[in-house]
């Protein structure tokens, strides 16, 4: 549950449990709550935008520590996000009738039948919202020191015209996020086991439905030249940089100074309105399944902003474990 | 340096220093050392082999605690790989004049020019032969309780015909190898920051080189419907299988019993021997630089059995870590 | 604010914030929540027993994640304190003249004024309402293990009749607190940085107040000779056994399974209510305070059950790292 | 094996194995190595001084990694002590019949008898020379940061007069030792988990024979009355000071500015050469040893240095951690 060294995360919480919530650990003194910033983000994740779930979940929270006064106090920040409008359908058949795709087996062995199910539980993709309220405080303490992240979805065109027919046919998609970081200083990072890729990806796989990241050119490594690839050095402006970006950033687990790319790709939601066929682990029989409800056609929609705040928390992270370098 | 909650491993030494080496904590009381399967594994990382560098760098180990009378004693297990047949040539210039691809450059800043570059220093390749040998001791444990590892590089076939030319102009070539561990019980991992997916791809960017991982259908999850890639249950001989394996034996970051795989991208090498930009950062001018001796044309040749390796490292952490279970 | 590595704990709040609290990670699916005990392990550390301060902080808890029918998850349980009849006075003075043997002056260095102050903030000995929290679970999962802890206030009997006098005269003393832990299988810990003395002394000291540990016959080893104090072994009812426990239960930082035994030092509160010197930060000058409210006049009187709740978590986080040795 | 978090130490290795040692990770680049003091403070460590064992166990070490011309690169830094004069007797004996005090029964439980209990195996003393290794280096860096450590044995003068008895009559006697670091700054440390006083007490337990400890005052914090050993602060110098310093330097878990001060009880060696109660655990049945050899007749010492080192990579690990504060 824990994530972090001077930069610590602590998640909790279900998805229809009475709240779900974050520790954040490390926080200097004296940081103002971007409420503005807050709003804007957790928005972004929200349900019910367009083309999304139309549930009405909406992301309303509550700092419950850390804070004095409108500024971080240096001590633990808790923030819980109540949990509304959860009219749990009976998610209990699933502990028996496992839903392709979705953690109920797996959880079902490990748990043994005591896992809440409910609105996905504790796998519950709502449990990004605490992930990009702690986003949301990295990325503005990186602003402020000329250090920007931006995303977008790599396949925004071709999805929005097929969404309306999905949403219709109760289907679903996968899809990928790129994610750019700009003004990391050179040398961040740490060969072997702190790599700035171990970090991130690290982080990634944490949002559910990723199943793969790769860094610059990444896949697109396969088949080419060393030199075609390599990313050679030259001045512009005074400042070091490379022609090309192709390493994504990173050299050797070390920041380079160009801005750090990476790319994530997400399943197709697992939830889907068609019959599928499954097993009924009580009466040791296959079964067939028929999922009902509300569901986002296609996760990387809302993700964004959380692949964001994973990059945000990241690089944060790995500055501040560099900072007594001096 | 560190990484691993129960089985724990702090990795050390630089290239063309005395040793390299690795301490591994952990390991059961009483384990054999699997001499056999040790050189095995660590020939099939080597130089020398055909097709890959001509370097005869002997993969000699000496293991200097943690083992008496042919048994692991249960204290941490220290092995060193004495670095021999190392003719430095001046290595120092990198410091000055950067190679493309290379960690040179953001070493230089972060280390502020004491690191020890000769032969990649601590960045380099050659410190994987440790993670091979607490991979092979992972693999060996593991494959005693019915878990095997195994590893393809998936463009051999067409690589082995390019490599002649490759060598012989000089240059070097992206590659990937996937990854396919069977045999995991049901339930290992955890939600969120501790998902299988974190805890794999966490060491496997710790491999110089390493550029993109990928779970089951990974990338090609774009695009695709959740009605054509739902893993859908069913019984077989009594078991709970899926019929297709697109999540890679992975939901909600826990093994759902079906083979685990993955797969990694590997760059280029980024050593090649021809004229390649950069920059002199004592003159602050651009300039150019031709590297001279003898490298992999294909870091993907050798990098197998470190993929394996890793792949049995992160899986036992994970066995361990949930063992109070029961 | 995290310790731990099977079990994790994640504590945060601030006294007279919203609300204090705990994650606690690593719990067994299936675990009941064990009310009564928590009501008497929570009455017991509360205020407004005999002979302490008499507020009337009640420590009613609020369970938010983690539980599901009334039985653990699995998942990260959070349990929140809300903070309830904090009249806070003016403890911003405390800012610029700090309280004798209050963290106030360091923690106004640390934080840079952004610290929430009242009550203590987040060094109140309030905050270990929810270490008892935790360590009641463990108590419980210890003692259906035939793991028993108990403890006592050496000087309890002195203390009683002094305690009348020094409330009056609004001072306060300082005692210790002695706990045993029986039932501990032998060869639990480790040798050095993880032995159960370092498990143990590391939780300790995170309780507010304590300013020593020790085991066994602790500093009365001073000037006692080996003949005297090494504990022979010999059988009794079949069973290895020392004959005398001088060492406290722990050798080598492995308990030898005889009761685990040790004493902490508590000082005196530090909060007293007579007038006493300090520093105006502001002014720059000498200056005198006095402090008014409501104070234990001892802290040991309400610590012992947080002192068997550390005891509880250490041995059990080194019992589940254990688990998988089989 | 591991400890810290910033400085991260991991240490390995056998008595009478090859070698023992200790990788360090978070060096700074370009420290140069402090020869002249390494050898002062292990010949400290080392047996064979007056009074203490006449054993010429020379601490001869070889660094293996992280150092290139002279300085410290920034990488993991390993240094072995090859262990040479090891006319190992038979130790095996002990697994069977277990020496009073030792690790001997503990360890043969837990280890199943694969342990290594030449000279004592990993549980032995001398792995103190590669904590004192590391120790030198903190010590260095925090010197010429104006920041001193020092260390006296209490009960020296006592001691002395006794010492020629005790090795005769093959007896050993317990002691304590009192360490005093001066300029640290205001507010190193946390509150909770992470208190100066758990950073250094979990560090001292991991020295073999360390039975208690305390800050300040400590166990004469008994029965002391609030009013008699509050810290007042006051301006000297027009610095903030405490006019007394029962708290040793420590409020809150974090520095204060005055003094850090602690004293550490070591029990008398275990090894004695008189006739001792044990069981043979093969036989099951009471039995008596005799342990021939030679030892110190007093753990504390050679332990001066030892606790300065450990107290020295305590302080060390919090100021790095605290730095990102800026």
């Amino acid at each position: 549950m824990n994530w972090g060294k001077i930069l610590q995360l602590s998640i909790f919480g279900e998805s229809h449990g009475s709240t779900i919530g974050i520790t954040i650990g490390g926080l200097l003194p004296g940081m103002k709550i971007p409420f503005v910033e807050l709003q804007r983000d957790l928005s972004l994740r929200a349900p019910g935008q367009r083309l999304t779930s139309p549930r009405k979940e909406k992301d309303h929270f509550e700092i419950i520590s850390g804070v004095f006064e409108g500024k971080t106090t240096g001590a633990p920040l808790t923030v819980i996000f109540p949990n509304l409008n959860t009219q749990s359908k009976d998610y209990e058949i699933h502990k028996k009738i496992p839903r392709p795709s979705h953690a109920d087996y797996p959880a079902q062995i490990k748990y043994k039948g005591f896992q809440d199910l409910r609105g996905g539980g504790h796998f519950s993709g709502r449990l990004t919202a605490p992930l990009v309220f702690a986003g949301t405080f990295a990325k503005q303490y990186l602003k402020d020191r000329g250090i920007g992240i931006s995303s977008t979805i790599v396949e925004k065109e071709d999805l929005e015209k097929k969404l309306p027919t999905l949403i219709q046919e109760g289907d679903s998609i996968g899809a990928s996020i790129s994610c750019k970081i700009t003004g990391v200083p050179v040398g961040i990072g740490n060969p072997f086991f702190d790599s700035l890729e171990s970090s991130i990806s690290h982080l990634a796989f944490s949002i559910p439905g990723v199943k793969g990241i790769e860094f610059g050119l990444g896949f697109d490594f396969i088949g080419k030249l060393g030199s075609e690839v390599n990313d050679e050095y030259n001045f512009i402006d005074g400042k070091v940089m490379t022609t090309t970006n192709y390493n994504g950033g990173i050299l050797g687990g070390l920041s380079n100074g160009m801005p750090i790319e990476f790319r994530l790709v997400f399943k197709p939601t697992a939830s889907i309105f068609k019959k599928q066929k499954s097993v009924d682990l009580e009466k040791q029989e296959n079964t067939t399944l028929l999922i009902q409800g509300r569901h986002d056609p296609c996760i990387a929609l809302r993700a964004q902003i959380v692949v964001e705040s994973i990059a945000a928390l990241a690089i944060l992270d790995q500055i501040w474990m560099g900072e007594y370098y001096g």
